[in-house]
């Protein structure tokens, strides 16, 4: 007999996963394996309640390993037959955290700020973090009003140096500007230097750009960022795997890198020393069959010489937005041909159909009076317009937006029809 | 009955390829073929005595070709029966320019000199030159005490942009100083700018270098760089095509390219604008199956834009002389292994194992000192020890000179022998 919910009911497994992002440090593929085992809820409890789960183990294997599996008693000495394989150190430390997890609490946190909790199946979810395998997040904290399933289809990666130089600074920002005038969004870790010349400039274009931090949503990192990172989260999409009120840790810095790497189509570098942390995404990004971009600089700059490292591999090299693009633009199976879209306009949400029916037909139509004619504010006028970007309905051209020609035959078709 | 000097008579065959280095533009093919098939001789003969030849080819043909073969008449009229496929006008232009050259006239300038003239075949023409197949050089004009076949196998094109910035011309210095210390021979077109920062980053070091200009080697352009010219021919090789008192053209320019390309492991690109004429050399470097290299810039400068480009295609970017090295070094067939000398040491010339004689069995020794030994000149003598690094007998190591160790071994076997 068991007590743990079924895998099924989904508001328990949301809660679990919430549970274990307190417990588990990101990319940890051990738990990923037991989690894909137990599920979310099985995972917990076999955490929380393990007595009892040895016991049923115990009933279940009686005769069969007699004396081969010892009884590693509370605490999970080596051998625990809950999780064996995985060491016992680990597991104590999985034990300890999920014992103090408040997860309805974090939630509720969440929310307060406006953000959400989202977990794989949810429609928000973003697939391409499948391709992480055991070490997908467990879940994500977001705050912010764009759909990030939605978002990442259309997004790179402008990622380098927190020393930068103002050469860096000045390329990131640029390409930055120019992705996000080409209606792409921008994903960086809000660190200081190109990170946050990386999002300034997307902003800056009146773009759209994603954060992806190393810590809880709920408090930012680098302080200095603040603002910054507020900004992100009123226009775009701040993320994390670490529940609110956790503080970054280098290991957590490294291991952002992945979510960086998997949910964008390609990850560009701008400035990076020898063994700087960029390249960890660069080389996350490779292995997950991602584009992988760097910024050339002079030779005599050490800040270059970890990008140069890079291209002397099988990175390849960019200069601007459009050669990113180019690269990057080949949409393959992630998402809608740029001719036009493939949902049907009829199954557009309520707002997203509102913002489109206010894109005129003739164009290159500026955000604000798209969004006057939706009767919205410009920022979620924005964040529509890019959702609507990734689903093929609309086109960015310079700082106004037009509907895709595909759009308007259908468009037309219908008014033909009506 | 003809009159043309059989192919195998040697000082006829260089006289008319002397010849011909003025009537026929470098790299022109039709020229090429008429070279193959007559020989050079009987080439210059044809253009010279066209009557006669033409006489004899109807009596060759008749009844066969009758009324096919116009006979053109004097002036190389269309369908001349002499050169078929070959343009009128281009014809004309080589008989025009072959009726006024003065070859025993050309050589003895050149001779006055100090310099020679080479043709296929010479023990000190560099064989791979012999890849541009009918564009291959009629013969080479060459000043210099160095040996031309030797040093070509162990050299490296360095080439880039006449207006290049500051830092274009310190990396090309610097790369050349690099090259040199680690006894490769810097090959380049000797223009302002990139050229001219290569020849002076290698003579700095007291190392090897090689312009090949685009006018005759008595005639240095540009005139600005007169000194370094004659800097270069005095310690190293000044290379032309083209016969004494000749000038430059622009198309003389893109053609001198390919002889960089042909006559190097590789070619480094440092500083070009788009459509740069150091792009042409890469190519042509590309098409002979030699490395092309090119050494990235910021990407705001344009002067950095066509190396950029370059290295968004199949170039290799290098930022140091270490990585050039590492890909030229790889020497496959055209030299010895690394690891020692291929020659026996009794098969070199005397004044080559005078020098080798004079290098120390231990340490490496500066050139001056291995000059004091062997009794001759400091630049006599760092020519030859880039001779003797090229054959294996010894490697340059910081700003000093040592024996390989196959060239140790041999050396003591034969001591212990003797």
């Amino acid at each position: 007999m068991t007590t743990i919910p079924s895998p099924a009911a989904g508001t328990d497994e949301r809660l679990a996963r919430a549970a274990l992002t307190r417990a588990v440090e990101p990319g940890d593929e051990h738990a990923g394996r037991w989690l894909r085992r137990y599920g979310a809820a099985g995972f917990l409890d076999r955490l929380l309640r393990p007595g009892e789960h040895r016991a049923e183990h115990r009933a279940q294997h009686r005769g069969a390993h007699r004396g081969e599996q010892p009884d590693g008693g509370p605490g999970g000495a080596p051998g625990d037959p809950l999780f064996p394989g995985t060491g016992a150190r680990r597991v104590d430390g999985w034990r300890r955290r999920a014992a103090t997890a408040e997860p309805a609490r974090d939630l509720d946190t969440v929310h307060g700020l406006g953000g959400r909790f989202l977990v794989p199946g949810d429609t928000e979810w973003p697939r391409q973090l499948d391709d992480l395998a055991d070490a997908r997040p467990l879940g994500l904290w977001v705050r912010g009003p764009a759909d990030l399933r939605t978002w990442a289809l259309r997004s790179v990666a402008l990622v380098g140096a927190r020393a930068c130089t103002p050469y860096g600074a000045h390329t990131a920002a640029d390409l930055a500007t120019g992705l996000a005038r080409k209606g792409w969004v921008v994903v960086s870790g809000a660190a200081y230097g190109i990170d946050g010349a990386a999002h300034r400039g997307a902003l800056a274009a009146g773009g759209a750009t994603a954060a992806v931090l190393a810590c809880g949503i709920d408090t930012p990192y680098p302080r200095g960022h603040d603002r910054l990172i507020r900004r992100v989260a009123d226009q775009g999409l701040v993320i994390g795997e670490l529940p609110p009120d956790s503080h970054p840790t280098p290991s957590r810095f490294i291991l952002r890198n992945r979510v960086i790497a998997a949910l964008t189509r390609g990850t560009v570098v701008v400035e990076a020393q020898h063994r700087s942390g960029s390249l960890v995404t660069a080389r996350a990004a490779a292995r997950l069959g991602r584009h992988v971009m760097g910024v050339p600089g002079p030779v005599t700059s050490a800040l270059s010489a970890g990008v140069h490292e890079l291209l002397r591999g099988d990175a390849v090299l960019v200069t601007d937005a459009d050669e990113i693009v180019e690269l990057v633009g080949d949409m393959g199976q992630l998402a809608p041909a740029r001719r036009g879209p493939v949902l049907p306009r009829d199954l557009l949400a309520p707002a997203l159909a509102h913002v489109l029916e206010a894109v005129p037909a003739r164009g290159p139509t500026p955000t604000t009076v798209i969004a006057d004619r939706a009767g919205t504010t410009p920022d979620d006028t924005l964040v529509k317009l890019y959702e609507l970007h990734s689903l093929g309905f609309v086109e960015r051209h310079g700082e106004g937006w037009r509907l895709t020609n595909t759009a308007t035959e259908a468009s037309n078709a219908r008014r033909g029809g009506a």
